[in-house]
């Protein structure tokens, strides 16, 4: 396989863990993804294997051209290339989804050295274009993610209907076949249960949250994530421009629970950092789900300097990547049962934080 | 005051919680006390004032002999010139029953500077002679108690029964009047949920087991006291026999589980020791019941080696003592509601622990 691919197995850096966005201190990530479909082809659903590799075939031809691959630097592959705990590393970095992770020859992936850029080939639709950027920059992926899906059209030609949009496979994302959405780090909105009441006013808004992997699943470590839900009736620009007031909004609201906290509890949110941080620092098995919550308590202490080291918010962001199943195992060079993982990802932890020289005040 | 009182309530040290005895690594003290009255006058919960003020004034004559004074220096105290945070702290120190610690004007204290030696003058009977050691050392404060019984017996005359033997004022001190205890450390048998099968077999041979602070309290940080219930029928030598034995018996089983844990569990047990020490080090809020538990913990990875650090199991037994709120409340040098002092006992814990450059494996 190629250099980029190589570097992408090889390290938990992608440029949302590595480099600080603007309000890196509350949003992670920012993400546009475009459903497309090339006309006359059938969705992945009513396709044969020959109907696939025919779609593989003219992606690969285009991620050939100037545009794509000396302009954006986007590589080619074909996910049967590469084994079943790559293509898990692959889905921990948020670079396919869990269907895209299945085995299927049909399936293909193009990707950029800084993981900013990624194009599932023949997952739900022909084409999911994602653009993933550090904090809280929607404009800028959406130009980005733009750009890529015009080169895109340039040279396939999309199923587009003239009054419903963009065809997609599933109707939720017929339209502008858009989903934008940021991840955002809520420790204190949660730990005062004031999120419920706040997200309950986002389904007006057309917006919805998730936990932190996708539909239905739990906010664990207090990370969210907030998307558009309606795709028909509004442009790219005006959805984008609403997910980010409203997630500047968010920000306020957290910022100002902070303030709060630190103001008249200063001293249990020094216990629970602490805590967070001795027991992050000194276990000896570790499943994901405390992991997880112990790291959004260690990274509010960050935020707020109840805790002094050298570590930085995007390390964390990083452990939140690496303590996954599929690195762990990559980590150790060998598959582990579960009390192995968790033995091995409280190792990570210890190793990743001794880097920091962290001092708990 | 004099010198001997200015130097218990000063530190936390006393001769048990600075030196190691045999088998130190799970038995933490021994006990003997003697309840003993004087012939002819009323017992204390029968005394009036000027009765009270007699024995008080006996005992001090006594205290004066040679013997008391020269060759064991015990120093005497009359209770109401010892402040009531002062009273706490001998409370806390074991030295005095917290009957001992309530407001009268008749109570006496005699006591030797490396708190050895401590004889309540006016508890529940006019004298209760008390020998405190490190580790299991039940016949060497055996000899001790006895001679210093044999001294007080020289200068008064003893409630004494030909046939019932010392007279006492609860029923259940009649005889001997001898209470032999020892303090021991059994987080495996606890771990393993062992401890109640061998304490219920104790009951047989004429042993209670009882929490750290007394009757029917809960076995706070797995320590658990275990003394002779009988006090008629059975000469001293024999009690103290039977009660080593059966200790001697208890750390066999105690080390064999922990041996067994070690090989069986042992990341399980790092997991637990690690988490108490990380804790113990970063928490800034922390309950008497949480700080004895996890220093049970951290205990337990001392004596296992699987912690390695500069201290020293004596050094957590003083802590114990130390974490008390009297000690608090003398350390932070002001009177504390809950709240504070728990920050208090996080932060001396966290002092104490620096000061021992530990380290996880």
């Amino acid at each position: 396989m190629s250099v980029v691919i190589d570097d992408i197995l090889s390290t938990a850096q992608s440029n949302w863990t590595k480099e600080e966005g603007p309000y890196h201190h509350i949003v992670i990530s920012s993400r546009i993804r475009l459903a497309r479909n090339i006309s006359k082809i059938p969705m992945p659903i009513f396709q044969n294997e020959t109907e696939g590799q025919h779609v593989l075939d003219k992606v690969k031809k285009v991620a050939e051209s100037k545009e794509l691959r000396d302009d954006n630097a986007l590589e080619f592959y074909r996910l049967k290339d590469i084994n079943a705990l790559d293509r898990r590393i692959l889905l921990e970095k948020h670079l396919i989804s869990p269907d895209h992770c299945q085995e299927d020859v049909r399936r293909g992936l193009l990707v950029n050295k800084d993981e900013s850029i990624s194009i599932m080939v023949n997952e739900e639709d022909h084409l999911r274009i994602q653009v993933l950027y550090p904090g809280l920059q929607l404009n800028k992926a959406w130009e980005k993610v733009d750009n890529i899906d015009d080169i895109l059209e340039n040279h396939l030609e999309y199923a587009y209907d003239a009054e419903k949009g963009f065809l997609t496979a599933c109707p939720t994302n017929v339209g502008t076949g858009m989903r934008a959405s940021v991840m955002i780090h809520l420790p204190a909105l949660t730990m005062t249960k004031q999120a419920p009441r706040i997200f309950s006013a986002l389904g007006q808004l057309g917006l919805a949250v998730r936990g932190l992997y996708g539909e239905g699943t739990e906010a664990i470590g207090n990370i969210y994530q907030i998307s558009n839900q309606i795709t028909l009736g509004q442009k790219e620009t005006e959805i984008i421009q609403s997910l980010t007031a409203v997630t500047r909004q968010i920000i306020e609201k957290e910022e100002e629970i902070r303030r709060a906290l630190v103001k008249e509890k200063k001293l249990q949110l020094q216990d629970r950092v602490g805590r967070a941080y001795g027991i992050l620092q000194n276990a000896a098995i570790m499943d994901s789900k405390e992991a997880l919550n112990l790291l959004s308590d260690f990274r509010l202490g960050l935020d707020l300097e109840l805790i002094h080291t050298d570590l930085k918010g995007q390390q964390l962001t990083e452990l939140m990547v690496m303590i996954q199943p599929g690195f762990l195992q990559k980590y150790k060079k060998k598959p582990m049962q579960s009390l192995d993982r968790d033995a091995a990802r409280a190792e990570l932890i210890k190793e990743k934080l001794k880097g920091g020289h962290s001092d708990v005040y």
